[in-house]
């Protein structure tokens, strides 16, 4: 059996404590969470984990793993902590909201040698590797450009967003990461407009709410994103990818199949409702990625280095919108 | 140029009379119509025809062709008139009400030699001719079974209801002349169920407005129809065909290809409004091919023949209906 | 603690189980399966149960309620033996290809008083459930009829058509149950054509593999099933209910949300492979709701009384087809 | 009757002959067109319009209004004659493709008061006419951003691409257009990024086959733009508009409605061939409003100043692209 230990009682803690219980071969022994709450209670009841301080499962030989999954501000420490022991990390993203933070954890991680997995979790979405798959096999004939579409159903809460590192670090960093993973190779310049068009609480709060997002990949060819706080309709998670001789889309996954029709037409099912639906079975391969890596060293989808990248991606977002200009992905260092 | 003489000016006249004057090479010399109105006014207008009397017509040595689109009692009659001549005929199903009629009908137009297409426009509609091919290729192994869906987008006036014959005369007649036309081969048996769930006013009129029909070809491969005088999203007139490797299916034609999305799903268009508009398409292709017939005696798609078949099956319908047991087609001579 | 026996180690009792074992108030406590297999001791590894005679386990009296998944032909036997203990049941359908022992079962199940389910567990599917509420809901006005597709995406093994009953006992029983669910009401004429038409092997067995049946209710709508053995794109099971003032449809789950497109067209995914995945969601409620009947006596939405409705109308098609006439359901008694 | 000359008898001047022809009230009575062909034969002899000089045509008072479709560089020209008469002129777009002919010519038209619309059919089109109406309604609240596709089945022949002015200018002009339809408000900035991934031959030829471009009008909502000379699947004619309260989209017209199912899925048609297909109904909505604007003086739906604005917007992506930064629509005088 694999001990784990989970930082993290939140909602994407949670997501990863039941997947994590589904494995057979995994026991969760320990949780920690600073913040007593109904949900920690039910997690602690129906693990069977006990609750200790992270300086103790740091400490306790016989965890095999963590899985990081607590507040943004505390990936770091947690990591630096972890990178100690050598054992395996799974650690959500972003890793800091601090750049340099994130490119110095990074290099202790390589330097410690830790294998560590990064919650970009559409890595694991079996739409996405198929794409992937269906590109890389070069049957379509060469990738040219890529559109993706996200939109949140609703705007988070004010305090969120004020805490998120805005729009290009919290919500775009998935699409930057996608970039990345369907054209595997990297991206050497960002042009990003920005605007507040939604709310204007989120302008006053130093965000902006819709971006459009120019990307050139080092061959030429090109990604535009399409990012909003809000789709009227729900979720809205799509993209595609416009091959010499085939246009590969991921749509929506419409919640039910039920249509309704009558003399205003067909109604069919707005999306499932958010991220957590949409990529349940992600977030499940994901741990079992990383029972795989934990085991047999299976490599990750998704690495530290990976987050350095995307996260660079979505610092150039932004030095583009506060300038006003096209910006080289070389100026981030 | 070749001269035509049309027969009524009512709704599905006037279809023919544009689709005709869209011809560069057929003039449309002559109409007849008792029934003063604006709408013959007009055809008369738009077209140079004259309004003459049918006999006059008939004996007028100028005309090349006659296209009868009058009231469904005087087709016989007409029909009979034009065989005197031999000239080329296109005349709207269905011959008669009569079956007796219908088939003493055929049995005069055969002997006369006289070439007769008959209306059913849906042999021509590039969707329908399309997977007839795809059907008699043999690419997708043998068809097994076949389901149609027909229904109007509201049931006719109550006075049209009670002269149309009836469902399985009126709206079903198209849908077991499609079996013919897809399988090609013929029926041998019947079995209709019947009801009245739409308008109490139908069924004491003698007649249904809902119906459940599945025949029997002689090969043993099977057919359902569905029918019924009205569906809440409008014109529906559907079908599917299962082949050994692949199933084919003909869907409704949306109005538009707008979409309205929001919290309560994606509304999506409903269907072109009537099968005036669904199968614009199929009676331009008609008449091309009735100027075809007529200066290079290309054989119709649609004969005598098959509109004695098609009702034939039609009678076949009500007879199971009315005596609640499946019928041999050969019971109907 | 619930404590559960669950009969039957194949494909439907590892469904079962695993939906069990995913109540964290319940426990697999027992298992009876006379035949050696990998899955059965996968099963018992993963749940902890012991594997017993069904005779012990009728005794036990610290088991709680039974889940019925072993082979049809001893179903009658353990529901008689579960009938003695009062104990709650869940029993897969078909209680039994005799349509003479299921009324008698029934006869005896409510003598007893035993709370059973019956395994209809689309009953418990959260599109169909949606749909019947819907329809109950009078919203869309009057449901006039009904049309459903059931196909499988290959005809089963040849010895399973042998001992399955037939078409109309084994996969059309579904259907007919679906008819009653969703129209509340009962059927009361039956006409069904049957033919052999994608395996001659399956005529040569007996059966048929494709079949039109005509329901009428006693208020007159009608229902029309069309079933077969096979499609040639998978799993085939949709259906629509034409109201007054809606068509609702429930389509197909498709496996993916890509899209191929070129020139020959957009290519989306065909339908999830087999029913156990389409009506995942159905039995995870299933098994909940079987906990809900157990520890709050909540009434099952699928009764004994269902499972002979349902099979009296799978034996009225049967005489429907041998008799080729339309059958009364007061002939079957 | 309306005596209407026409300039040009190439693919586009085909297309609208036809659509005036198809007007009762009007007579096609003069073609200029320098160069012979069967396609000019053709439209003379089914129109009835005599071949003459653009000088004669000029100066003949029985013609009472003009439509343009010759070659790009006569347009400013012909617009020039015109203006003297004062007669009511069709202008396909672009007027020129010096900008500073263009607003030159704008505004000798303007100083002459001559009624001219400008060839953007894309505002005629039914469903673009009903967005722009749903959009203006507000029913939806406020227009946030817009989406627009825009892909040609295939890239022109290589001496099409050297005199077009490039894929700005020439392709994406319409998409500009729409923008100032949809939005009913000016455009201020422009960010382009364009690319040669398609075809190496249109690099060479200075011109480029992809390109993303980002718009924000004046209250400072965002268009997205994505071009490019080809999709493997044919015309791609897309866009979205995201409302507070509701997403439009207008889809694809696909070719038919037939659709083939089988073990890789369902495969729906490919779009209707090209823009000509597409927007088959937006011509004939072009020339019967033009009709309307020669006789009853209705005012056009684009005028000469929204080529203006369209070119203006043009010129500003390719400065945009050439100078890698954002350009600010005033720059563009």
């Amino acid at each position: 059996m694999v001990s784990i230990a989970l930082f993290g009682a939140g909602r994407i803690g949670q997501v990863h404590a039941d997947n994590l219980l589904s494995i057979p071969d995994i026991t969760l022994s320990a949780l920690a969470d600073p913040v007593a709450s109904e949900a920690r209670e039910s997690l602690l009841a129906r693990s069977g984990a006990s609750l200790r301080e992270p300086e103790a499962i740091f400490s306790d030989p016989d965890i095999d793993a963590y899985v990081i999954a607590s507040p943004t501000d505390t990936h770091a420490r947690f990591l630096h902590l972890a990178a100690r022991t050598g054992k395996p990390v799974f650690c959500e993203k972003p890793v800091s909201l601090e750049f340099a933070q994130v490119v110095e954890t990074a290099r202790i991680i390589q330097h410690a040698g830790s294998p560590v997995m990064l919650g970009f979790q559409r890595r694991y979405d079996p739409e996405f590797m198929q794409l992937r798959q269906s590109i890389a096999s070069g049957e379509a004939g060469r990738a040219q450009h890529i559109v993706m579409h996200t939109r949140d159903p609703a705007p988070p809460p004010l305090a969120y967003i004020q805490s998120s590192g805005g729009l290009f670090r919290d919500q775009a960093i998935h699409d930057f990461d996608m970039t990345r993973y369907l054209l595997d190779e990297e991206i050497v310049s960002v042009s990003a407009t920005g605007a507040c068009l939604i709310d204007p609480a989120i302008g006053a709060a130093g965000d902006i709410d819709t971006a459009m997002i120019t990307l050139r990949a080092s061959s030429g060819r090109l990604v535009q994103m399409i990012n909003a706080r809000h789709a009227a309709f729900g979720y809205d998670q799509r993209l595609e990818v416009v091959c010499e001789r085939a246009v590969f889309t991921i749509r929506n996954h419409p919640a039910t199949q039920i249509v309704r029709a009558d003399a205003q037409g067909f109604l069919t099912a707005p999306p499932v409702s958010n991220f957590i639906t949409r990529f349940a079975s992600a977030y499940r391969a994901e741990m079992k990625a990383f029972h795989a890596m934990i085991v047999s060293g299976v490599k990750p989808l998704a690495t530290m280095q990976d987050g350095v990248e995307a996260q660079r991606l979505a610092e150039a977002a932004l030095l583009s919108m506060q300038e006003n200009r096209p910006v080289s992905v070389r100026e981030l260092g």
